[in-house]
């Protein structure tokens, strides 16, 4: 079933000669299947296919879009556990870890063909023609979303299945009408061809063009070079490093013809813990952290790798008390060696800093498994201050504790961050009014602010807002979970006077699909008259 | 009253030592009044005013905002006739004309007043919790729009009052909670001061922060450049060139944290003409296509400067009447030096081409005045489709025709359009099949489609999408004109079981502001109830 190739418009291609496998993290052993490098050549067939697959998907009602991806989901269950095994041995994330990953994945999937069968996503807007206006007639202007184009998508090594090639991303580009090229994680790529199967087969089912979807593989940067520069492309979804994800926005905007690049990039959610929370309930904040921060190996874009603490006893004890259960604690197996060797830099370079205290952990765990010890970092809000290094992610189960000597240094401190996912208060019942400031600080800093919890678990709804201020992200306007995803590759249109016949049904005045719509200025789902 | 100052957070700046003045477009003589190009420290002052306005006005309710703009827009109209009078003598545009551009600046301010009133435009999406929800409970997670931050606004030379310092963009940023930064356009700072004072004003009676706006003058390269690339910048909104907008673009993309730039670069407009709606009503098309054409001596960025005809005796025709009465029509007068020497240069490389022909026009007018002949152009299909530089905006009374053999040689010759603001087409009764595949095919080529109309004249309601795929602009997914412009300078955030007395109104249980949002997937104006 897999067999290396890639998958372009629904055939098998293998003309690469550069080979690269995946290995298991557990052994740090090659896999046995090959994988090819995508050359220049497939890397383009696959965008003409799928300009070709634009001309027909465009048009496609919301309903036939709604269809294919609940084909999708039941396609990505059908892998049975199959894709459960395979996934948890090119990963090590564990079989009940991403057996969650899966109903996420096809949880989302279906949350977004609700999203279409609803159809007031499309924000139509009218505005009726006054054609009594002095000193000129006013026209009917309408407006709607219309999908964008060809979507890359560049999948995530520690979400293979929710962040990766039916992930987010894709669901929300396939939603808004958008044919996909995913450029695989060379971590897992049998998990990548699995899910590629699987998209094409429904594909295949639905009858869609095949171009609507291909499955690029390559270990290398120039496959994603190639795909982002390549001009039939309208848009870029990435999830990965800052370094990774910078270099591609740097490639993109020195396109001719600029597009977005949606790119999330990683972040270190910033969690400020209050005197009067530890006071109140220390014990249960203890362990809600522990498992927020060890979580996958600490290998979350909301990891919590930096906690704002004021001075105290309290403070003190919490901070001893963490250490003593993250040193107990079991490490971790980490997703590959690029994971192991960027964390073990990551960490080395904090540590030379001279303001910084190591009270667990900092090293590499030498074994059989791709592996680091769990760490705990100390320095001062003072130093956190003055040195921007102090704000390298370290991508794994490691956290670093800047004490502030009051609330005056805390919030000096947090107006030194740079952008985040997400900020987390945990504040004593006497500490309200500081919650406020707190709020409205750590508010320009990150796109999730979260009361009393951890940033972990990132809810697929409506409201959600996975992005933030870059670095966190390239897009701080968007978000990259949740229902307004697929905004990202939608862009409107307005149409001047053009006649009712001719309208998309969005915006016709009898309003066919039902929707909600803003007509005149205000929010109705009854039809439009025009004077 | 117009000192030639910079207007920084409320106070005069004369510190530079390079000077410019404008000149009179009727007469070539320049004006008296000297202006200083704005030094580093005074964009420096500028930018650092605006941040720390925006500690303030982040946090100000929508109601507060609303009540600056109309301020804004009195103070705009206390201007009276020594507005219209300056503007006049900087730019020819006359009297008339700029005194419906008045009414359009004061009626957009007035406009995004009412849209802050009623409230609804921050996208209020509330998911509740869900505490029984198994594996693990759904926390409540509720998200707004917030305002993005210091806004740099960089004038166009073609609309001194409605596209300039209390302009579209200006007013969208006030309207989001943004400080603005304008940079005058150097061919009317006198304009742009006493618009600077009038905003200065409002600042003041509303008890606004100082910092809340600022006006930097300069005619070189060096100010936009500074401005764009300060630290404390949250985006760019600009008006103007291709060969600007995408110099700003590509400085912006370079700094260490990207910011989004929102650059109107202009368009060609393509308007595609039937031989059936000749045959029906070529007078009234050949009246409204020249009125349209000849509107402020073509200088719109929605001037029609391309016209897509079926070969046939009509179109002949179509193409002779327009050149003899374009040949007849008194040219108006140019903005500038700079506008005059772009066009003649831009017409004069097209007229290299060896299937270009020129029919009327295309030199120079001598004289007192800016001014260039009214210019018809004519090509074939087979050529435009073959050479990009065909696509090249001519900023001023001229445009080009392009013959088409047949139906399937003007789609082929539409579909190699590059992005543009408009597209526009005129069709016969019995044209109705052809016109659905033009409409398909244009709507990917441009931000708004006009039916048996004519591409000026831009509305600004809420239904407006004035923006198009690049060259038109830097984001197609935005509109700088109507009220959907407002969204450039806003981000969401998402709060995750924040305390309702934390919240902001918008995002309360009870819905204070009675403002409607989306609860649990549905669109309703009732309060939210957490289970």
């Amino acid at each position: 079933m897999i067999n290396g190739s890639q998958l372009i418009a629904g055939t098998e291609s293998r003309e690469g000669y550069r080979s690269f496998s995946g290995s298991n993290p557990r052994t740090k052993q090659p896999l046995p299947q090959l994988f090819f490098e995508a050359t220049h050549q497939e890397i383009d067939q696959a965008l003409k296919a799928a300009r070709v697959a634009f001309e027909e998907t465009r048009g496609y009602p919301a309903s036939w879009l709604a269809n294919f991806l609940e084909q999708v989901a039941r396609e990505i269950e059908n892998l049975g556990d199959q894709l459960l095994q395979t996934a948890d041995e090119e990963t090590g994330l564990g079989i009940n870890r991403l057996a969650g990953e899966r109903a996420r994945t096809t949880g989302q999937l279906r949350k977004f063909a609700a999203l279409l069968q609803e159809g007031s996503y499309v924000e139509a807007i009218i505005d009726t023609a006054q054609p009594d206006r002095e000193p000129t007639p006013r026209p009917s202007i309408r407006r709607m979303l219309f999908p964008l184009g060809p979507i890359a998508v560049f999948s995530a090594s520690n979400f293979p299945l929710a962040f990766a090639v039916a992930g987010g991303d894709t669901a929300s580009a396939f939603a808004a009408g958008c044919p996909v090229i995913v450029k695989g994680h060379p971590s897992h790529p049998s998990t990548s061809e699995l899910f590629g199967r699987a998209v094409n087969r429904a594909v295949t089912e639905m009858s869609f063009p095949p171009g609507f979807f291909s499955l690029l593989q390559g270990s290398s940067i120039e496959v994603g070079r190639t795909l982002v520069t390549h001009p039939d492309l309208a848009a870029v979804g990435f999830t990965g490093s800052l370094r990774a994800g910078r270099s591609i926005f740097d490639a993109v905007a020195a396109r001719p013809k600029p597009i977005p690049v949606y790119a999330e990039m990683g972040s270190l959610n910033p969690v400020v813990i209050l005197p009067g929370a530890l006071a109140e309930r220390s014990q249960a904040i203890l362990e809600g952290f522990i498992h927020s921060l060890t979580l996958g190996s600490g290998q979350f874009c909301t990891n919590p790798g930096l906690v704002f603490l004021i001075n105290g006893q309290e403070t003190v004890a919490f901070a001893d008390d963490l250490t003593t259960r993250m040193a107990d604690l079991q490490p971790g197996v980490l997703l590959n060696a690029n994971v192991e060797r960027g964390l073990a830099d990551a960490v080395d370079q904090t540590l030379v800093h001279p303001a910084v205290e190591r009270l667990t952990g900092g090293d590499v765990i030498d074994g059989r498994a791709y592996c680091y010890a769990n760490t705990v970092l100390r320095t001062t809000a003072a130093a956190f201050r003055s040195d921007p290094n102090l704000q390298v992610e370290h991508f794994g189960p490691v956290t670093l504790l800047v004490i502030c000597e009051d609330e005056a240094d805390l919030l000096a401190a947090l107006s030194a961050l740079h952008g985040n996912l997400t900020a987390t208060v945990h504040v004593g019942e006497e500490e309200g009014e500081l919650a406020g400031r707190l709020l409205a600080t750590l508010r320009e800093k990150a796109g999730r602010l979260i009361w009393d919890g951890f940033p972990t678990g990132v809810e697929v709804v409506y409201a959600m807002q996975h992005g933030g201020p870059y670095p966190a992200t390239t897009a701080p306007w968007t978000t990259s979970v949740g229902l307004m995803a697929i905004k990202r590759f939608m862009r409107p249109v307005a149409f001047q006077d053009v006649p009712d016949s001719l309208l998309p049904p969005a915006l016709q005045n009898a309003n066919p699909l039902g929707i909600w719509r803003i007509i005149d200025d205000h929010w109705t789902q009854d039809p439009a008259v025009e004077a």
